[in-house]
């Protein structure tokens, strides 16, 4: 195929004040740079839609915000179209970030190669991408779940969160989830086999996760921050392990806001630990060897909520942003 | 000596609503009951004044609250003057729970005994009782400082953050202590060694602590909860961690407040862990070992706050919860 000299973006007009609106966003032409050494040229596949953007628009997040005008940011999953580089060759399929565009031009180096047959593409992305990753090294290296223990975990029925609760569950832990729409409650119940999931959007939502959790809980896996976070916390048991992995209740919000008490974590002697994903990319081999197998057989599941077109992009990040995708949010740019 | 039947006690009239008040508190002679079997007859010699008594009193403490008329539970040094227990003799030096009162009948197995040759006897309620082992606990288990690291203390000129500062100093840390008063901040610096010591009372407090932590924390020891918690967890570096020891902020609020946002927990990857001192008692030789030396050889210093008569105990507690006392506070019974 002839290499293309302009590509598609959707760039950022201004940041966003509160909830992302479409007009915080909009769809550009660009000349595309052609790749010089140990460089390749990206065509998209599939976008990623992803919670850590909001805050990364915001100037919170562990890297620079872009700058007004730049493309959007955010992973992909690419096919290579050329290649300056040893590493890759044309037809490679490759997770970067090239962010929102039809094509890209990325050192070779900065690109995690996929293997197209262990399961279909679009799952290096969310189960087998970096949202399995960061539920699987939460899992493996703070919460350390034991066979009969209670995991709670929030966001449920999202990309982390199913795969949070599915490993602990393969664990032999109960597991409790926690979403917001009563679908994504049932989906977590049905598809992805937590033993309970409460809606934190129910009126009755502390007292529904009391009766969920009777004895209390041993892990909480904490996607959300906020209100959902305190009423974890009321119900620590001795030695329990909090995954705080992200906050986005609180993503929207321009100030942050304050917290949960922690005298409930003394007297349970527990533990809080931070986790960021990106310090365990060096286990991906790991990983891929733990969770791959999983969902090739069919003992871990997951699922997707697809736009169509890059267009979309903006569209798909502020409903997902608003609790509105049934799965793993991506935009299919190439068909 | 004769066994006295009768005992002075300082009994719960009330349970404190906010600042405890001394009408919370009054003297009362009651009979004493003699020595059964395995039991032994104390005669109090010193009262340790204690913060987790003020949440004991709200119900908000791991053992059930007194009740109205029950004597106010607290640990004392006392000395044995009949004992009925194969393990214990008249003479011996005990710490036991035995609550404020002059004279008190327990059960042997529930004192600990105290080398009076190993270092002066008020000691055994301070730098080599419950608060030292508080402090060496949660350093050995919980924030582990290594040198070269900055160390932050709460309580810096207190019982407990006084050790915990120079266990973390002679492990080759800087020490940077918060206390209130800006007298217990000289105390801390001159007597404890903290490299600086900043008072939560300043108005610029939170400049105060960025200036005296210019690079952040790897370890904060927390005995007080609140707004100094909410400051040192935005200083937090990386894989720092923090022990959550007391709450004392809160410990006069009816409500428990909201705490500290946690983001700022995950962009560090930090540890937060609760510490609940009655867990290390089996390790009470351990930390012995360690630090009767540091205390013999002048390497660890400590100070006492000491008020006279038993019926000064209200006023001793009240003034330590008012942070009035410039050192570990003692009630002097027995003269």
């Amino acid at each position: 195929m002839a290499i293309p000299t302009t590509r598609q973006v959707v760039h950022v007009v201004r940041y966003p004040d509160g909830m992302p609106q479409e007009a915080d966003f909009a769809l550009d032409q660009r000349a595309l740079r052609a790749p010089g050494a140990g460089e390749v040229l990206l065509r998209t596949q599939w976008l990623s839609m992803d919670p850590y953007l909001r805050p990364l628009l915001a100037g919170r997040y562990a890297v620079p915000r872009p700058e007004l005008g730049a493309v959007v940011p955010g992973g992909a999953l690419s096919q290579v179209v050329h290649s300056n580089s040893g590493c890759l060759a044309a037809g490679d399929w490759v997770v970067g970030d090239t962010g929102w565009c039809d094509y890209a031009t990325l050192a070779a180096e900065s690109l995690r190669k996929v293997n197209p047959v262990q399961a279909p593409l679009s799952t290096a992305l969310g189960v087998l991408g970096i949202p399995g990753l960061t539920a699987w090294a939460g899992l493996k290296t703070i919460a350390r779940p034991q066979a009969g223990e209670t995991v709670l975990v929030s966001t449920a029925a999202g990309a982390v969160g199913s795969v949070a609760g599915q490993l602990a569950r393969l664990s032999g832990c109960r597991t409790v989830g926690i979403a917001g729409l009563p679908e994504k409650c049932a989906i977590a119940r049905e598809a992805f086999g937590f033993d309970e999931c409460v809606s934190h959007q129910s009126p009755t939502f502390v007292e529904d996760l009391r009766a969920a959790c009777p004895e209390g809980i041993d892990v909480y896996f904490d996607n959300v921050g906020g209100p959902v976070l305190e009423a974890a916390l009321s119900m620590l048991r001795t030695r329990a392990r909090v995954v705080l992995c992200g906050m986005s209740a609180q993503y929207n919000q321009a100030q942050r806001p304050a917290g949960p008490n922690l005298g409930p974590v003394i007297g349970a002697r527990a533990i809080l630990q931070g986790l960021v994903v990106f310090d365990h990319l060096a286990r991906f081999a790991e990983f891929t060897a733990d969770v791959a197998p999983l969902v090739r057989d069919g003992r871990m599941h997951y699922r997707e909520s697809i736009s169509e077109g890059l267009a979309s992009a903006p569209s798909a990040f502020i409903a997902m942003m608003a609790g509105r995708n049934l799965g793993k949010a991506l935009v299919r740019v190439a068909s």
